[in-house]
């Protein structure tokens, strides 16, 4: 690897923060918090003190917090047509997802494929409302329920969806909302004590905590989804196994950094506009996904024309800038974007994907700007941007 | 808490090993594993390299390893009447599993309850292999495939089941065989080379890793699980979300450590049986439980007549030493032990576990021998021990 690196991929995993390393590395000698000696209650004072962190950052209430072992298994832990009502239970009929839902929600978690609809995003990649109204009338609530799944910012184009409007639609259909607020966490506030979702998924090494933790968030815990991991009664029932105790207590320790790092995310978007300057100054006809619509301050999602986004990412990876082709959900794949193809983009070479925070540096935009001005020049065609 | 404490829980939660520390503090910082970025190539072979410790624990195929959040994960994946041969479906019609099982088996995963059937364990707390043999000669065929679920070392007593023969009378009647050597991992050899069972649940903080980590080890991935956790596509499709790294790394490193450290389990075993003694020096009357059965070198499950284990678990506890009443799986519970009333013990009072590791020394022993002198002291009928 080349000895100075710009790393610009935060929406793919974001670098540990200080404050999280601390408290992994003070909780990594903890006991098991289900123990009742006085090793296991203060690793359950942990669990406690940063599940209050995390509600925090969505202002929700710390009692409704479940700890999961990251995002896919929130989503595959709600997404499922069994849920209770204390000790009823209660089904939902069909799935509503977004097109240009992250894999995790896409498929469908435990609902049969026969039981999920798919509602489209416009060319700016924001969620069509009017076909999500369409399909919640047409629900056959003889069914069950209406369950609506939606990522609030989406991981590639950090497009913003219209969340007050879906959560809107979606009360008044009489459904019920997850919204996938894994990109969105610490970037836009989140505030579970207004009518925003019903449930809320986290993930903690997108906000600068340790990878393997993350979280639901309950607006009320009246409802609950049938566990899918059940165990030893673990997260009063709903998620079974000995906790994460290091990895939880440094989710806590990073949702509290950056609620408050949200005052200065104007620091971080003045940053990534510099980016896509640079982007511009050198790529004229660089195209930029979803810049027409509401965007997370610190991604940018963009085409090099005549230019294949796997040879650009190996190029900047070689002149020492980590950023990513697509999105990085599976291992060494580097496939079409299912979200440029949801938003109705011809999407032959692909896209590349910066996406920056609290502790990208005038450097990092110094070894972006050097790197794609040599890549820019090698283009096919030759010297368009020149 | 007593400025001195003795931590005699390591069934709950071994302490943290140095190496694992190492391993986790180094990986803290790593990337994304799916990255295609150097930064992410380097998460990778940190992954890769903890399989293969983790395999040679079991001298298994690293290839046949798939990490999961924990034990708990790990058996809710297997536990399923769904599988797959390739892209084929298989299907299990019944799951065995044994009443001394932890709660994450005996809650039969994935089946539906009445497709679960338990067979028991004697006076000595080992599977009744007869029970076994006569369950799965009148299995329905037709309904699908056997599938057994036993642990292979019990979590409160101790005891170790007779694997060889639950492997042939499985392998026998054509069922599959999923071993729970959550407990037994680091404490006897494992190996999957030879018929053993067709697949391990692994957990990493019960062999001094961190917690929220574990795993399922396969004999031959053939045949696998349909995913509990769908995603990403991560571990080869079998376990979604992004990986777990640091964790992993610790798992890896403790993995390692614990194999060297099979070599000096006489040690524990030594440092056990003077736990036992003292006990019974103390308290003539004490039972202690699977005692005839081979077990651990590192566990003594016991009752003291005449003391409520809840009480003297707080009493020890206070005295300076954590030791357990019973299993530590959920929050706060300490009910009657189901490994006891399987083993038909008549359980009024409940039962103690010490649990200790190659780090337990003589000052760990002093202080529960003078915690013990003083609770025995105390106990209803006066000082019968004297």
């Amino acid at each position: 690897m080349a000895a100075v690196r710009a790393y610009l991929d935060y929406n793919a995993s974001a670098p540990l923060l200080g404050q999280a390393r601390e408290a992994v590395v003070a909780a990594l000698d903890g006991a098991n918090p289900s123990s009742v000696h006085g090793e296991g209650r203060a690793a359950r004072r942990i669990v406690e003190e940063a599940r209050r962190r995390v509600a925090a950052l969505a202002n929700a209430n710390p009692q409704h917090v479940v700890f999961t072992s990251g995002a896919t298994e929130a989503a595959m832990t709600l997404l499922t047509p069994d849920w209770r009502m204390g000790k009823a239970a209660l089904r939902f009929g069909r799935l509503y997802v977004c097109t240009a839902d992250h894999p995790c929600l896409l498929g469908g978690g435990r609902f049969p494929a026969h039981q999920v609809t798919r509602i489209g995003v416009d060319g700016d990649g924001l969620l069509r409302l009017d076909e999500l109204i369409a399909s919640l009338a047409a629900h056959d609530r003889e069914q069950g329920l209406a369950l609506v799944a939606v990522h609030a910012a989406n991981n590639e184009t950090g497009v913003v969806q219209p969340l007050e409007e879906i959560a809107s639609v979606v009360r008044a259909a009489g459904g019920v909302l997850v919204l996938d607020a894994v990109q969105a966490a610490g970037r836009i506030p989140l505030d579970m004590s207004k009518p925003c979702a019903d449930y809320l998924i986290l993930s903690a090494h997108k906000i600068g905590g340790p990878k393997g933790v993350g979280a639901i968030i309950a607006a009320a815990d009246l409802m609950m989804p049938k566990p899918l991991v059940a165990g030893g009664g673990q997260e009063k029932g709903h998620r079974g196994g000995t906790e994460n105790l290091a990895g939880i207590a440094g989710f806590g320790a990073a949702a509290a950094a950056v609620l408050e790092g949200l005052g200065s995310v104007d620091r971080v978007r003045n940053m990534r506009d510099r980016f896509e300057a640079a982007l511009v100054e050198l790529v004229p006809d660089a195209v930029i996904f979803g810049h027409a619509a509401p965007r997370l301050a610190n991604t940018s999602f963009f085409a090099i024309p005549g230019l294949k986004a796997e040879t650009a990412q190996i190029a900047f990876d070689l002149a020492g800038v980590a950023l990513s082709a697509g999105s990085a959900c599976s291992s060494g794949k580097v496939g079409p974007s299912h979200v440029l193809a949801a938003m109705g983009v011809d999407e032959i070479q692909g896209a590349l994907r910066v996406s920056i925070g609290q502790e990208t540096s005038v450097q990092d935009l110094e070894l972006f700007r050097s790197a794609l001005a040599g890549i820019a020049s090698r283009r096919a065609g030759g010297s368009r941007a020149a």
